[in-house]
């Protein structure tokens, strides 16, 4: 996916992962970040849990960011608050807690706004140059008290080398942190994810923060950010859940002069479609990534919801699981999408490719067994890791890096006109349903 | 979901199910069933199969026949030639075959044609007068020669006795076969279904047949079907895939006076709603019924499109199979519909309830730890059976029929009008990915 080499990411042993993060994670000029973790009790449920804060603070605040929101229609508060924050003249830190999203729990934005004024005063900002920032259960309450007592110690660890703290406390049970960069003009853009699907009981998050030392006005910035989340962030599904708390928040600490908007914006793209492709990667209990390319559609819309259609088949999710190449439940997600929204489209020059082998023209299926023995290779070589059968009947991931970058590669062509997408999803496996439902509370 | 007690289900053990199926089963008057089980190996793969036709016949062709077929953009040979049948005078016969669905596979319709021509032929009747109906793999060719083979045994087995037969013949690895009936007016409405959802590895349909003595006419029985339709299978999901072979066929024999049309309606209605209900609680993998009842909506259409959304959410769904009462994510599953199809849609006067229990009211969730106990109670009480982790890691279910009929209740309601709608759907489970991922062929 990524079009600039120095952001490729391609393993086959955690060490080697490790080392390769080190090297993204350099923090550009202007940016440190700081964390703290604490156990407490929430109102809710008498049990013992722990949540961690991490502070990503700007040396100067800036009038330079960015940042788009959930499309759910029961936002969280730190969303409600977020919103009101693209209003306001410069931003100086943004403060991320796990564990609890804040989402429809009585008394939600008074709580996020008194974290934020705590934090303000901490780094000799104000309450509203603070970006509130949260994940976890839904309904529960922040714990306010506990939160305010830890923020002493985030601001005192905050360090300026390297994002990789925060990458690692914003996640929970992601398999690994998620950081992208690339370095341009003198100056750098970096990301970090956590995300996507639910990473652990109770939570479902998406949260991303770029940073860059490159100067771009607001406004550009902002332009720029959307256009770049429309064709990552917006082109995945990992089991087609929208979480309330979905945020993505770019910032300029404008340290370094940058002379062309242009290739910035290309930077920029390529950080979110790289993280954008670790999410998937790193969706709960996926095993195989599919790449669905679209082409042919009479307009982007079309291109793009059919994607998503095929990626949120569920039964085509559970065929690439198990290495099957069943080419008939992939057409049926298409037949399934096409009559219920687009009745009436011409679909008699639809074509098909799984891993470059075409598998239906015609209006009829174009299979034999020399190419289902392709087919299965190809859906064994993309395959992140294979399930072991456990002994107590919860499926638990081997490995807590990305194995390699090899997606299932979905081609459809429908025929009709020059609109396209790219869409990425992930299958749909034991390790899934043992995220969600044998790990509970 | 009845409302006419003979139709009503309820077991503790297999012995009383079959008894129970046996008086549901008997076959209106005018009406025979047979069968024919054969071995093939298909021209795609190299191993053998089995195959069973399933014969339904009419003692003399009828005008009075209505049918529904699935909206899927690529439907089967049986689909099409179907539609065409519905414009013919009379029918005579059904021939059903699984295994094969007979989807854009090169020459589907011709070899369907073919197998109704030697139908005809047997029972004495027109090419026309013959309805096909197949389900099971997608791509594959039918087995024309094979099936011509079998054909006269399933012709010589023809019994006006009982219709289990052909309930136990449709289904493939369904749990149990599908039986229901109610007898009104000296006459019965009889219905038998197979599916939903994968219930094999390749197949993927939803068939129902439901025959009657009782004289209706063609136009009157097309319209009470399409409205009986609407209520019962057009308001389930097990998995969110339309099968490209779903088919809803009814027919009278006209063989007993009917005095009120509203009566019948009544019972086929029933009838529809009760095998809708087990056509989920036999989905694959189900281990919890959930039905959702929407209240206070603007339209109908938004009411069964967010019951459809909360059914589907994957993470609900895997809450409610793990026992979880997790009403977040019964939230975020509203919020990502409205938001995503009806953004600007007021949520204020929103109430949510589960098992009678208020959970949400206000915009904010209702919640305290003695309502987290009666939830818990409520989701093990609908619980159909326990999944048992497996020394292989394939689940498989340990019940062959139907445990209970208790649901998970699902309310919700907008507060916005009068139109209202109910919603079926099942959970997700380690059964559902063996089904279909690790069975493979």
């Amino acid at each position: 996916m990524s079009n600039v080499p120095s952001s490729a990411n391609v393993f086959s042993s955690r060490p080697v992962h490790r080392a390769w993060l080190a090297t993204q994670a350099r923090l550009p000029v202007g940016f440190s970040v700081g964390t703290a973790r604490f156990a407490f009790t929430p109102f809710e449920v008498p049990k013992t849990v722990e949540m961690t804060l991490t502070l990503i603070a700007l040396d100067r605040p800036s009038a330079d960011f960015a940042a788009v929101f959930t499309r759910n229609a029961f936002p969280g508060a730190p969303v409600v608050i977020g919103r009101a924050r693209l209003a306001e003249k410069t931003l100086g830190a943004i403060l991320v807690n796990n564990k609890i999203s804040n989402v429809c729990a009585p008394g939600g934005v008074e709580a996020a706004e008194r974290v934020c004024t705590e934090t303000a005063r901490l780094l000799h900002q104000q309450p509203h140059e603070i970006l509130p920032s949260s994940t976890g259960v839904i309904g529960w309450r922040l714990p306010v008290g506990e939160m305010l007592s830890a923020l002493p110690r985030a601001v005192a660890g905050l360090s300026a080398d390297s994002v990789l703290p925060a990458a690692e406390s914003i996640v929970t049970t992601d398999l690994f942190p998620k950081v992208r960069s690339v370095a341009l003009e003198g100056g750098r853009v970096v990301g970090i994810a956590k995300g996507a699907g639910m990473i652990e009981p109770n939570l479902a998050t998406m949260l991303v923060y770029i940073l860059t030392d490159l100067a771009v006005p607001r406004d550009a910035l902002r332009a720029m950010l959307t256009r770049a989340v429309e064709v990552s962030f917006n082109c995945i599904s990992v089991d087609s859940d929208t979480s309330t708390s979905d945020t993505v928040v770019a910032v300029s600490s404008g340290q370094v002069a940058c002379q062309d908007l242009a290739t910035f914006e290309a930077a920029l793209t390529t950080v979110c479609r790289d993280l954008a492709e670790d999410v998937v990667r790193n969706g709960e209990g996926v095993h195989h990534v599919m790449r669905v390319r679209v082409d042919g559609a009479s307009t982007p819309r079309l291109a793009r919801a059919l994607g998503k259609a095929i990626v949120n088949a569920p039964l085509f999710k559970c065929a690439v699981a198990g290495n099957d190449p069943n080419v008939g439940r992939l057409i049926q997600a298409i037949g399934r999408h096409v009559g219920a929204n687009e009745p009436g489209l011409d679909l008699t020059r639809l074509t098909a490719r799984i891993g470059g082998v075409e598998i239906f023209a015609h209006g009829v299926f174009q299979l034999d067994p020399a190419k289902e023995t392709v087919l299965s290779k190809h859906l064994k070589a993309a395959e992140l890791y294979a399930s072991a059968p456990p002994k107590n009947g919860v499926f638990i991931p081997p490995v807590d890096y990305p194995t390699h970058e090899r997606c299932v590669e979905i081609e459809v062509d429908l025929g009709l006109g020059d609109a396209s997408a790219t869409v990425l999803g992930g299958d749909f496996t034991h390790e899934y349903v043992s995220e969600n439902a044998d790990y509970r509370s």
